[in-house]
């Protein structure tokens, strides 16, 4: 079982998911970046849920809809429903930012 | 929504637990203990399984059945079955302990 915080691999080259725990009605998973950010015009579209804290580092969400983008830190959460279009807009280059993130059914 | 890190409420007088999210597979919720463990004897016996990870602090948690405690550390994590039996042997006086917990259909 890893350490969510203390084995942080090196993702400067991709983003880096662990599986954490898969269940019937949900999975969770760690995800590390570290300067990555969706391609222009890309949008993530998921049939699940999905339920994010960040754990270390910084990031921007972009939520379709929202006038404003978020600015998440550690200790910022959000919750996205299913089919609710989202992205990176960023993730810090200059430090790994790690993501607990809860996929569930809504 | 509350910052999950920043900001701790003072949990030395008794536990406390503050809903994150509340959807219809899954409950998240942070819980904030100080010096806290279960009472001699006493078990959590759950119907839902629950995914618990510890953000800040230091615990040490009894699952029945096994021959050793668990000593928990920030970004340590554990999945309990539903209907496993357990309970928090110990909780560090001198800091917070943040856990994040997550209730599921196991």
């Amino acid at each position: 079982m890893i350490n969510v915080l203390k084995e942080i691999p090196d993702a400067k080259t991709e983003e880096i998911s662990t599986a954490l725990l898969s269940a019937r009605s949900v999975r969770i998973e760690r995800i590390v970046s570290h300067g990555q950010a969706s391609p222009p015009g890309f949008w993530y579209d998921q049939e699940e849920a999905e339920w994010v804290l960040v754990l270390t580092g910084s990031a921007i969400l972009e939520i379709e809809g929202e006038a404003e983008t978020r600015p998440l830190g550690p200790g910022d959460h959000v919750n996205i429903p299913p089919r609710r279009r989202h992205r990176v807009a960023w993730t810090d280059p200059d430090q790994p930012t790690v993501w607990l993130a809860v996929f569930h059914a809504g």
